[in-house]
């Protein structure tokens, strides 16, 4: 991101394409989408971004690139696959119960992509920083020979205790989730969810699940690397699956994109979680679905759900 | 990267292309290349990584993609074009005078990529690892519709002082560079090159350059930015340019990928700063190219550099 500050002004028609503009306008404009932080001690224009760090505990890191085409299509709105672009990850920070902090953006643009379609996309990264106090530090732009590719690089923090994995679920744990689940691509929620930030971070604080991660390939694909993970098997009861009106069994365990938290948690605290829930997040569901079992006693599989769950 | 330590073991014939395998199988093989290290609390298979993050001082933050047809080319050896993602970053944190932490690695590969370049790459990535001490902390592979496109975000750290940036040149300053110019892409030297992490922190600890920079795009695009970042100007002396041999002076102002550093320093340190630098680097040149003037003398032009010193 050379340059910001190079251009003053120039005239651009809306039908501009990326590919007119030089480098360190596409840049500048961009730029202009998104918020201020104060966390962030030099931003753009040098070769990195200075910013302040987490003093104690342990710091988080992820990175998480959207596709057109594979995570979105060019019809939908640009400013909701900026919001996803960087909900996505801020949801993989929730799963570690998690604060997030800083972001670098990497935006690969084909040449014939309207500029205006490039700003929205960032009008939309910037609104969900604004929402989730995340401070965007820097980043760079390219020429894509293929679709938009973005890329989200973020940091976040765990000022105390130990950040949630999903390593750690014990035989006997009860296996929770939040939400609903299902039709999130059909319904357009893919592109407007809301990562559980603070449920991440209330139940890592109060609860210590002893696992926990986010559901974006779909429970069929998710449950398994967490019992893979944690050496452990797995009992889901099918038909208390929170659905969302009109998705299936079938959809929830597949359709992928959930976005939500998917959690183990000891049985001696199953009958407190719900009311605590309930006084913290009265307006989101929990749901117990299932329960961990013995490594061995249901085999895995990794080409499909039905084999070890129907 | 879900699912790492899923694939025990499978038969990987030579002739094996990237869209053969599943996603978790891939990502196991490409992490057996990277080295471990001992700031990484909890590396791939959870939803974040886990590190420590520096306790004093600022953070750096820094990401850089490389393209293949843009950076390299399919023909240059795997390892090298691996070595060349992580060395790029490196130089920006080298040109902050910083030290280098932790890469998040985000690999997009072409189905019918061979598996053998894929982890070439990640053996080259490994290898500059270990030799600058970067933890590489995680990542994600996708499947890209193009060519290869790898990007490397970086955490580095300067725990007392401040960073060296572009914005503090002053008039009167001298204008330095590092090692030699052009010729980076012809000689294959853009593939190999070190960064000058050990010299960048060294100059900013007993020197404090006013500002700082690497060379990427070449002198003739890269010092107008920190001219104009600092708001003065500049005289370049040609005929002191250290030019690679078999180089010219366009070369070296236009080629691009040296990946030296560009610094300018207070006039009152022009005679102790040979010397000491003789001591410390004695096999790297160093030489005075130029002093900064006020702003306005010349006439920036972004189009191309003989128009301003010419």
């Amino acid at each position: 991101v050379a340059g910001f500050g190079a251009v003053k002004k120039m005239s651009r028609p809306s039908s501009a394409r990326v590919g007119d503009l030089p480098e360190d306008a596409l840049v500048a404009l961009l730029l202009r989408e998104l918020p201020a932080h104060a966390g962030i001690v030099q931003g753009p224009g040098d070769d990195c971004a200075v910013v302040l760090p987490p003093r104690r505990g342990r710091q988080l890191l992820k990175t998480d690139a959207l596709l057109e085409d594979v995570h979105f299509l060019r019809k939908h709105a640009a400013a909701a696959v900026g919001w996803k672009a960087l909900a996505r990850p801020l949801s993989d920070i929730a799963a570690m119960g998690g604060e997030p902090d800083f972001a670098l953006i990497t935006a690969a643009f084909p040449p014939d992509l309207p500029v205006a379609y490039a700003r929205g996309i960032y009008r939309g990264l910037g609104k969900a920083a604004r929402t989730f106090s995340v401070g965007i530090a820097g980043g760079e732009t390219a020429r894509s020979p293929g679709g938009i590719f973005l890329s989200v690089a973020l940091t976040g923090r765990i000022e105390a205790g130990v950040p949630s994995g999903r390593g750690g679920a014990q035989a006997g744990d009860g296996l929770w989730v939040t939400g609903r689940l299902g039709g999130s691509y059909r319904s357009g929620r893919h592109l407007r969810f809301r990562p559980r930030l603070a449920e991440g971070r209330w139940l890592r604080q109060n609860f210590a699940p002893t696992a926990m991660m986010d559901l974006s390939d779909g429970l069929g694909s998710d449950l398994p690397r967490l019992a893979r993970r944690s050496g452990v098997g797995f009992l889901l009861e099918e038909r208390a699956l929170p659905l969302h009106p009109g998705s299936t069994i079938q959809e929830a365990l597949t359709d992928g994109e959930d976005y939500e938290l998917l959690f183990t948690l000891s049985p001696r605290w199953e009958n407190e979680l719900p009311a605590a829930w309930q006084v913290a997040f009265p307006e989101v569901p929990l749901t117990r679905i299932g329960r961990m079992s013995q490594h061995g006693k249901i085999s895995l599989s990794v080409t499909g759900f039905q084999h070890f769950c129907g």
